[in-house]
């Protein structure tokens, strides 16, 4: 059914395949003087490549290439290396793909100053070696109480969770680690022990047990605990089994298929490596292994309505009573959001019948690793009319069509949470991202005060209050790069009314405004926002008004962590609703791998692009938009969060930058007249 | 594939039949004293039965029925008589039906003051002279004039539009009514002509032209206007024929079939008379003539949680330069909003495989009209998962299950614009109230200052700005009636941390509240409100918290009419996000049958419900919602506007209500584990 031409030019955009990123492996492997390790297990002590990603082109240059005929721009990789023997963490650019010949050290030039090796993720490396702490330190020494009050032993152990960041300023690597039982699940399976390590040093043998929380006790050493418990002076918990609350599995036989989509007469939309053809959309993809899904050169009848769309950063800052979670303020991307894009279940995930996508990544491994079926597309219909009106007055007649819209997809699912990201791409020329939360929420034991920071779960079980915030970039190019930002509102005016004069009335009024520079559109959450924003061209329709798309922002978030938080560096995109800043090359994000671990001295600090306050009048515009919601989880988050109401996105919609609704040429319209 | 047995009670909420309307009319007809006409043409002199409609049971008499094995409340209708010949309205109670022996007048224990005969919805009856007037007296008077601007001669008229309210004050009756094209879509045709014709009387004889508005140019008469046009002062507007832009053909041919939902193993609920079933879900349904959709005794798995969900009131305030829209307040209920449920078109109203239900109603008419498929109910496929996680740390598994619904919706078509309405029942346990606009807009010819109003969307036509605002009624019962209403929300506060006590952070934390009376639970639109909102029972969970459903609002309102202005009395529930009031049977609606045609006196005042500020604490409580947006009509509202993005709703979450999440018992429950 599908008919149209691919655009090969969309590679530009492209993932690293398989081989390329084995080319740059190797290639940096081969690099003796670096002295690089590309064993996952690498210790942190050792120089480990830690992350292969696509560099993606300078925008002029892919403009250049997509539009111009300009020269297809060289094809680069950022190689992440965290060098434990020598303190620090460098990027580099390693290119030309897909045969490397040349590396360079981009660290400074990106982030200003180099990067301390705390900043660095924690690696599977560096985990083996926290476990075998854990097990020697701590368990292996608490044999007796661990066993009768959590029935461990040689064959059943404890699972941990880590609160974040780990310690209270730069260069701290102190993490409060939770234990839960070893179900599937675990994250709502606490069990009220927490232990601060201290593993700072790239030297394991270095690594100390700092304090133990035992059942809402406080302990400096695990021969405190045991000296304590074993006088008597500590409430002991004792081991009983539980059933598994957390279990997936349903409760109930299958009675039948719930109702199925199909294509009756074929797809319409087409996949050609990253190039995706829909009705009048088509758009090229990829998925970064840090902030995950992002679309580039999305254009509508041929003419490129945003360059980019990506997902940014998932955080969420926790309130407990206990340790674990009391600092929590996690940053998803510093981890790895497309890093957890895997496998989609047909007929769950997504659709029977939808198109699966591989991916392939290098994050945290020896070697690239093929992720099946880990994007999804498919064109949905949504049982509802994009339009429609019946008219019995004067004339008689029917007209509208069903809303049926293409869907790409990936879900991530980051430790306990699972995030659901869509976009979609409707006859009407609207796009949207939506962002749903799902899995498992994070929980802690219910020790005494707890009950202030959530409710109670599951037996001894506290869902502990957070916030959901979600970055997304929008760099809407509204007819070319240049673009104002416009706002528009409605205000009632006192007017007197044209036929009897002496009479007043509050009528609304269209209100309009073009802001000026980075600060003033900076829209920030505790402020009243004009309800319309919009990315213009000074180019107008045929009805002479500027053409543009309006960003309408679905949210349920608000207050986040108050800016005198040393921590909120780190977090800064989400003072704002929507921010609006002049384009750059090396703003390319709004939060960094590195902004987890050392949120105090975040590598990418979002406040600081508004800091210069540009002009934003006919600049390439870039809108970075905040959506999420708070979460203050409740019994019906067990065993998982639903998707239903748990959600935001921001739909961008075309504004009088057509002459009338492109729908109308839909071969889905129906129109009915009488007789 | 569906079993279960329905609910035979769910009667008392059931419309009237046919039959039923037969005899409240045959009845009222035949109580000589009152001398009603039943002829929908009767005219505003004469007495007219405009409305029959069910009366609802009083709620303790349903509930006895339903829930205590009490006797059925008898079956009552409401008539609404227009006393031409006396100047009044009266509502009188007709019983018992189906064979009516009794009527009792209820006109002031309604409303407390008698209905003066202006505040009626214009009747078929009063447009049939209206329209006469406007061709005797405008049109065939103007024959010269509005053949050369608009080809009006007597094969070819024009279409009128009616601003609302019709005057500035109680009790006057003065209509400015503006022309368009008689095209389909006459809404966005507008010529430049408008007239304001004052039918205070209710003889017609006495009714006048009062001022006219030619090319932006007023006049005092029709004669003024001849005058001034043959003199050469008026700059004329020209004929010339336009291609029908407002249209809804499609411009282009079918391709094929989009996406289809069916039902590969049958439908999993089903209705009977007024009664669905669905998977856990049962309800009651009925569709009023003038305030549409409404659900009653929502149960889920036999428990009751809503006792009444129903839309209320659809209004929007309007801004122009032009007289037919400078005051225009549109108050739908006044007119019915139930009354336009036309029959939906199978797979663009609703999917092909959806089940249409018939309706029947009695409004402004001689006879029950019977409106074919007009409900639909179908069970969706959401294309999205209602929950899922996958795990590949610790252990490995994945659960899921994909999120489908029932959903139950009415479209009606009040003049230009088409409003959505569905009900939609998730295996959560949630119920969402979801509206979305779509039709035409409403518009007005291009003169000196109409931009300050709107953009332009086609030839000589401004698309005004204008609000939606939506007001829904949500009875829920949580455990029976005795409720309170309970606040959400997080702060941050300063804690100091318990193993490094002189160090503080600040930390989210749960502040709960519990509101205590209606004054305090009236939540302001220009108000920062908590996040969450909750109709709780005292009785708790296993877990010891109190049960709950939430209500989230999804709204993209913004200020409404400022109460300052005399109008605004009867649309005063828009000056609320939500507000509780406790349940009477007397405060049935947020708004009335003649707030519209009385704006100024309104037969029901919403904030009246909550002047007294009754407790709210262990009471039966009624929430009233509001939702709705801004629209500032741009191009793409050509020819009809989209529902993507112009919408509103309610979602009704359960929060402690259940001691998990009710879906892990759904047969839908997919669950994956390795090898
Ligand atoms: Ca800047
Ligand atoms: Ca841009
Ligand atoms: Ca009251
Ligand atoms: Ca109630
Ligand atoms: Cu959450
Ligand atoms: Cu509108």
């Amino acid at each position: 059914a599908f008919k149209g031409k691919h655009n090969e030019r969309s590679a530009v955009f492209a993932d690293l395949s398989a081989d390329e990123y084995l080319q740059v492996r190797d290639y940096m492997s081969n690099q003796k003087d670096l002295d690089i390790s590309v064993n996952a297990l690498t210790k942190p002590s050792g120089n480990f490549l830690f992350l292969i990603d696509l560099l993606l082109p300078r925008k002029s240059d892919a403009l250049g290439y997509l539009d111009n005929n300009k020269p297809k721009p060289v094809r680069e990789a950022t190689a992440v290396v965290f060098y434990g023997t020598l303190g620090h963490i460098k990027e580099y650019v390693v290119g030309p793909l897909p045969n490397p010949t040349y590396h360079r050290d981009v660290t400074v030039e990106r982030y200003k100053e180099e990067l301390p090796i705390n900043a660095r993720t924690v690696t599977i490396g560096e985990y083996a070696l926290i476990f075998k702490f854990i097990n020697e330190e701590v368990f292996t020494k608490l044999g007796k109480i661990v066993k009768e009050s959590f029935d461990v032993s040689k064959e059943k152990t404890l699972n941990s969770f880590e609160g974040m960041p780990r310690g209270v300023k730069s260069g701290e690597r102190q993490t409060w680690i939770s234990f839960f039982r070893d179900l599937s699940g675990m994250y709502i399976h606490p069990v009220g022990l927490e232990v601060l390590i201290n593993h700072e040093s790239t030297n394991a043998s270095l690594w100390s047990v700092k304090r133990l929380l035992y059942n809402g006790q406080y302990f400096d050493s695990v021969e405190d605990l045991i000296k304590q418990y074993d006088a008597g002076t500590v409430t002991k918990i004792m081991y009983k089994p539980v059933q598994n609350y957390a279990s997936l599995k349903p409760k109930s036989k299958p009675t039948g298929l719930s109702p199925q989509q199909f294509y009756p007469q074929g797809k319409r939309f087409s996949v050609k490596n990253n190039n995706v053809m829909y009705l009048e959309w088509s758009f090229a993809f990829g998925l970064s292994s840090l902030t995950g899904m992002r679309v580039f050169d999305i254009r509508f009848k041929g003419e490129r309505i945003a360059y980019e769309l990506s997902v940014q950063e998932a955080m969420s800052v926790y309130g407990s009573i206990t340790p674990g979670m009391i600092l929590t303020k996690f940053l998803d991307s510093s981890i790895g959001i497309g890093r957890f894009a895997h496998e989609l279940v047909r007929g769950v995930d997504c659709p029977y019948a939808a198109t699966y996508i591989d991916t392939f990544r290098y994050i945290d491994v020896s070697a690239p690793h093929r992720f099946r079926n880990s994007i999804c597309l498919f064109e949905h219909n949504t049982g509802r009319p994009l339009r429609r009106h019946f008219s019995d007055f004067f004339s008689n007649s029917y007209g509208g069509m069903v809303n049926s819209a293409l869907v790409f997809r990936t879900i991530t699912a980051i430790g306990n949470y699972d995030y659901l990201w869509d976009f979609i791409f409707y006859q009407s020329g609207s796009v949207e991202t939506k962002v749903h939360a799902t899995g498992y929420i994070s929980s802690s034991f219910n020790v005494d005060g707890n009950l202030k920071y959530g409710h109670q779960v599951a037996e001894n079980t506290i869902g502990n209050i957070h916030t959901h915030f979600i970055s997304f970039k929008v760099d809407l190019d509204v007819l070319g790069v240049e673009n104002v930002f416009q706002t528009k509102d409605m205000k009632f005016m006192n007017v007197s009314l044209p036929w009897m004069p002496e009479r007043y009335a509050m009528v609304p009024q269209l209100v309009e405004a073009q802001l000026k520079t980075e600060k003033e559109a900076a829209l920030r959450y505790d402020t009243k926002t004009p309800r319309y924003l919009h990315i213009a061209s000074n180019r107008t329709n045929r009805w002479g008004h500027q053409r543009s798309y309006r960003l309408q922002v679905v949210s349920f978030t608000g207050d986040s962590l108050p800016e005198t938080e040393p921590e909120e560096k780190s977090m800064s995109w989400a003072r704002y609703k929507v921010a609006i800043t002049k384009h750059k090359d090396s703003e390319q994000t709004s939060s960094s791998l590195y902004s987890q671990n050392n949120m105090w001295t975040p590598a990418v600090d979002f406040s600081k692009y508004i800091e210069d306050d540009e002009s934003i009048e006919n600049q390439d515009l870039v809108a970075w938009v905040t959506t999420g919601f708070l979460h203050i989880p409740h019994a019906e988050d067990i065993p998982n969060t639903v998707t239903v109401g748990n959600g935001g996105g921001v739909i961008l919609r075309p504004h009088n930058y057509f002459d009338e609704d492109p729908s109308i040429h839909s071969p889905d319209g129906v129109y009915i007249s009488p007789g």
